[in-house]
């Protein structure tokens, strides 16, 4: 068995060819990586701006009190039509451009307005009020680099400097298939016998949503614990990039769908890792003619080791396959605040805690009641998961922990002390 | 000029009506709120179950290497067909039910199998290696609470217990609408004269998709600064339950999107607030016959200003209207890390900062370049914003301050020391 770091530098190792490349228009483009440089192909400002609505002049020649001959009124989105000369301005709106001869604009409540001329009360020095034109963006400057993650404020920029469509690491399709005689769907009371109602699926395809608003998981239904079935799932699922299987990794089923994926030519890098919950996980590749490989993940069939397994492992490797580094989800120091000694066992602990702030900003780690890695409401409350070694004596009250918290959710002192009002 | 903790304060109590309900089915739940408890319909387990391969039988008639006739082989998903006796065992297959007879399992690998019968070789005691019905959830009892936003988790629950579909406070439409004369679409160079790219409605629309996985906004154009084009967006705009405007909101605009505002009957409940970057807002309420009233937000058009007042306000308004309590994005107390004193203005300062961590895990916050409420690049490298209140004496290095963190931005100790292998 090897050591969740060692599982981690393989399935980082995995991904061995350049990522392909796609031109994805700006509104479906949240959460894809961008593929190359973009360079701005204007300045912004376009021209010099006024930053305030008021009267646009040439700063030498001004003193307090003096009287101007109003030109023209400009407003954001129209262009002036006249030069200012010596004794002249122009209105100007927020946003406008600068009239020919003006490099200032006096604040509208420092001017007194009489028919067609204006008192300008208040002293000024040149660029007062104005925008230079390039000074946020100049034309040819590269804006934002490679491996950038389009967010809001990133597709924002990219809609000010035209680039739409613009260039991303392609994304990756994902299909999930859980698998087992078992399960039955959610709708209706389950039917009569040992069957339990399928978990997994819903709740994989939404931890697939959660690594990026980008990506979508397809799910073609339930996979059942005989070869033909699983022929027939592996048909559909190793035609995605990525294929996460749920179930069928224990020993007792390893052999079916293990050898339902050597059937097509699975190349394993992971069968079991020393983690609990969820020692069984397959990962592997599978060679595709004329295409990048199908990577498959065969993750535990409990719910919890299910939704743990993705975060710890699946999580980082569609982040890389979206054009970003490989990184796990970070662990956080934290103190063990339980009240119970945790003993070691040979394999690397991650258990449900909440997660509290102290007043210092130092995180407290305190396990919830769990039932294991088939009770998935002991994890509606969570904040994350308290990691415990295999090795060292067993943890106490107060020692040093690590915690991964978990996506959606945060530690308690947010929640608590900063509500605004009302409800 | 009303404070931020005003602005929010009105925004919470504008919605003084109970909120309506709908039914989603799981597939299209992810970040809805469950409107009312979930009860479970099954005992989870439904059955006395094995949670390990092995031989079933009953503990107390057992000693260590005492030979058993086998019985039959349960797999998970079938149901024993025959009761023990003593003397007997069936072979459980983890996640199997126990036959009747059977209180304890003997792991697969303490037997020793001979044609039909089996020497077991290990003690065992009863329950041991048994999960019994009802230990993770009992029918009858409640589950998940109302008010509980659904996540990957809550789905995997709710599938568990047969909710679908579930019954979630509704999920309210939203639309934004740029506005301005200057303004023109992002494919293409601009055209001639004092037009800039529209950058607002994308970033705006990405972020309402931030509030929650369930939100999607409606775009219907740019809007223009004349009353024709004004009156025939806010048609469209007004049919939704939230309208978000961007930009005619400044001095010298008003008149015109609040006019148009005011035909259809707005209940104006904020103008100004004293922050900076976004000083001009508009909120308010739009009576509807028939209907809950239509909400209205007219945010300034400068891009980072529009950015800041969603994150402030709108953010927290449609958290609510999805059915959460009125919480503003949090503020945490971090140290000023920047070297030059910040002097205070009338207005509350909302500055661009870079979050770090230090080693106790407190937060020290770092201003980035800007130029201001047009520099939107100037916000892609933030970590989150500086608060600086506009009472008290300018802001020095090393004196306390406060944070809001940016959606999908982290501090950078978790950036910079957590990556697992490769790439």
């Amino acid at each position: 068995m090897i050591t969740k770091g060692e599982a981690l530098a393989r399935i980082a190792s995995a991904l061995d060819y350049p990522l392909p490349t796609e031109f994805r228009p700006l509104h479906d483009a949240l959460g894809a990586v961008l593929a190359a440089d973009i360079r701005s192909d204007v300045d912004m400002p376009p021209f010099e701006k006024s930053s305030v609505d008021g009267w646009a002049i040439s700063a030498e020649g001004h003193e307090p009190g003096r009287r101007y001959g109003i030109l023209e009124r400009i407003m954001a989105g129209t262009m002036p039509t006249r030069r200012l000369l010596a004794g002249q301005t122009s209105k100007v709106m927020t946003g406008a451009p600068l009239p020919e001869g003006a490099n200032a604009v006096v604040m509208v409540e420092d001017g007194e307005e009489e028919a067609e001329s204006v008192i300008l009360r208040a002293k000024i020095r040149p660029g007062q009020n104005v925008c230079h034109r390039g000074e946020d963006l100049a034309a040819g400057q590269i804006v934002l680099a490679a491996g950038t993650r389009i967010d809001a404020v990133v597709l924002g920029v990219l809609a000010m400097v035209g680039a739409d469509p613009v260039s991303v690491f392609a994304v990756p399709s994902v299909c999930v298939i859980p698998t087992g005689d078992e399960l039955c769907l959610p709708e209706g009371p389950p039917p009569e016998g040992a069957q339990i109602r399928e978990t997994n699926g819903v709740m994989l395809r939404a931890q697939v949503r959660g690594v990026s608003p980008i990506l979508r998981a397809f799910s073609p239904g339930i996979a059942r614990d005989n070869p033909e079935s699983l022929r027939n799932f592996l048909d559909v699922g190793l035609d995605h990039d990525v294929l996460i299987l749920s179930g069928g990794v224990s020993m007792g089923d390893l052999d079916l769908v293990g050898g339902a994926l050597k059937e097509r030519g699975l190349e394993v890098a992971i069968e079991k890792v020393a983690i609990k919950p969820g020692k069984p996980l397959l990962f592997g590749r599978v060679p595709r003619p004329h295409r990048p490989p199908a990577f498959v993940f065969g993750l535990p069939g409990n719910p919890v080791s299910s939704f743990v397994t993705f975060e710890l492992f699946v999580f980082p490797f569609l982040r890389r396959l979206l054009g970003e580094p490989f990184e796990a989800r970070p662990e956080e120091p934290a103190t063990y605040a339980g009240t119970k000694s945790i003993a070691r066992i040979p394999r690397e602990q991650h258990l449900p805690c909440a997660i509290e702030v102290d007043a210092t900003g130092a995180l407290r780690a305190n396990p919830l009641e769990w039932h294991g890695s088939a009770d998935l409401r002991g994890l509606v409350a969570a904040d994350g998961l308290m990691v415990v070694p295999s090795a060292g004596p067993a943890l106490e009250p107060g020692m040093p922990v690590s915690v991964i918290r978990l996506p959606g959710h945060r530690p308690a002192r947010a929640r608590a002390t900063h509500r605004g009002g009302g409800h």
